[in-house]
């Protein structure tokens, strides 16, 4: 599955981006007055072979899970358990994501790839409110700085679930994807995964992640580094870094993103580990970063790191660090409005505007 | 009316922001994990007194219209007409504002407080559509080159009738009010409000508006610095100082702030004509920030001058420079969210989540 996805991914269509761009000269505004909305909608004809582009309704966020076997070397004082904690909450309804996705009408999704403790509450969750998905491949990674987190199988198995997903989630009519993820530990993975497929140092890919302090950051980067020199990922194995430094969390979105980048539906990015994922995704299969829009810029180093990398510029840059999804969705409204401006907006002709 | 609603603006209140503060550390999400999003929420509870404060809905757009005698010095390629022009493109609902606007629920108003020319169709249009408010106090503001713009006692009732404005919009329930602009020529009075009320240089004032070349744009800052020199602008008299180089859009935009501010209500900034605004509003009322968000940053350079004197940051940045309330319009889910948390997320009590 992994690899017929890869092969379905193709470039962005040229003839549908010059007749958007042809349309966005017609439209009653200066031109490029819009600034990035314009190249934005330009690429969304291309990813839909189609001028004007669908509008991007209804979006679905896809939030996975996983636990780290790195939590045991202290790169985070949060406990493990409040994964699981955080998933009840997200099933409840009361978590920020939550919040932001009513306000978006956008549903919302948690897959379980690999939560290492029991979900409180999960059989009594609300049957109306967001959907458990459980997928767990393993209770958690191993500790990269000790052994590969996955095997190569595990990982595959994650990345498909995520493609899985991606699938599940369009055929019941979703118009554009986000990316969402709960994991705690989980930004010490990404910066493993960025630095490895961006060759930027561990230092500039890490950051505070919830917010730790001096000594818990200066442990943080040092497992990096230790994680990088122990295994020595390939960035032409994407899998294989997926396996080695990876999380189970991770390897699903990167399955999401490709899963979305096959069926030419766009997938709006969150944050430091969704851009991880990104950069894995391109790995695969470089005409991948066509489906993808950049929703904000995490606080996170890495973050930026990654975007760079991709050729992505974000949408929103607020300092936003909190994952879950709660980024791409601030981000919607933006890509809607630059598909919208193509569907409804007047030409100089017909409103009888005169041009300069 | 002005001096009693001047006299109406308090400071944002401080019990209600330490209530949002605290507020904000017991909600399921790592402290300052929603960056900006968090110090706006406090802000907003100050400004209603309330914490949560209420959610900013429903959002009135009030797009303030006119036209500018200093067009005569060539400050821009577009023919005066197409103030009136878009005007009716407004109110058959196909410019990008209405489509902003019907994707976020906002309403539209369009006051013509000093429109040139006929506007095409006027009394044709639509009465589901947007209001337009006849309130043309002249047809175009003097060339600010050769004269004053505006006699004091036409500043004022442009103002006035932006206080006015304000006032049923919020009788009428709007939870916020957005800023929106139409007037060929206007960014030249912009550039030339905030270098007056700021300090900053003509030619760090002034942009390329709709996007002119470099014979215009020099022209454009040669016309700023003469009408600086003719009238000598003093902040210390806003309304002289609208009256000298102003237009009556811009006043009335003052006026608009101004009301929100008596209200308490927010009102979210568009761009560079609404941010030369919202200077003079602060010139009258310095707690009128208070009730002030910076929707976005303008590619106009003078935006970011009138932002930093005003001490905000913008929300959006994405190289917008359409005016109409557009960059306003793309901000507002940003500031809905930012309440909505108050509302909505479980504390980590609540909710059965370990804290580190």
């Amino acid at each position: 599955m992994l690899e017929s996805t890869v092969a379905a991914i193709r470039p962005l269509d040229e003839a549908a981006m010059a007749a958007a761009r042809e349309l966005q000269g017609r439209l009653t505004k200066p031109a490029g007055s819009l600034g990035a909305l314009e190249p934005l909608s330009v690429r969304l004809a291309g990813l839909a072979d189609a001028c004007p582009p669908p509008l991007p309704e209804p979006a679905a966020v896809a939030i996975f899970a996983g636990d780290h076997g790195v939590h045991a070397q202290g790169v985070t004082p949060w406990p493990q358990e409040v994964t699981a904690q955080m998933i009840a909450n997200f099933l409840a309804g009361g978590a920020v994501v939550n919040a932001f996705a009513r306000q978006a009408g956008a549903s919302v999704t948690v897959v379980d790839v690999g939560v290492a403790t029991p979900i409180p509450g999960a059989e009594s969750a609300d049957p109306a409110g967001p959907r458990l998905v459980s997928a767990n491949v393993r209770a958690g990674t191993r500790d990269m700085t000790v052994t590969a987190a996955l095997t190569r199988d595990e990982a595959r198995t994650a990345v498909e679930t995520g493609i899985r997903v991606a699938g599940e989630l369009i055929d019941a009519g979703a118009g554009i994807l986000l990316t969402g993820d709960m994991g705690i530990g989980n930004t010490t993975p990404s910066a493993t995964l960025i630095a490895a497929f961006s060759g930027v140092d561990a230092e500039a890919a890490t950051g505070r992640g919830t917010g730790v302090d001096d000594e818990t950051y200066a442990r943080k980067v040092a497992v990096v580094r230790a994680a990088l020199a122990r295994h020595e990922p390939d960035p032409a194995d994407p899998l294989g870094v997926l396996a080695t430094v990876g999380g189970l969390e991770h390897a699903a979105l990167t399955g999401l993103i490709l899963g979305a980048a096959a069926r030419r539906v766009p997938v709006l990015l969150d944050g430091v580990i969704a851009v991880s994922a990104a950069v894995a995704a391109a790995a695969f299969a470089p005409d991948a970063v066509g489906a993808m829009v950049a929703g904000h810029r995490s606080a996170e180093p890495g973050a930026t790191a990654a975007l760079r990398h991709l050729g992505l510029e974000p949408l929103i840059d607020l300092g936003l660090r909190l994952g879950e999804g709660t980024g791409a969705l601030l981000a919607l409204p933006v890509v809607t409005g630059a598909v919208r401006v193509l569907h409804e907006v007047a030409t100089f002709d017909s409103a009888g505007v005169a041009e300069k």
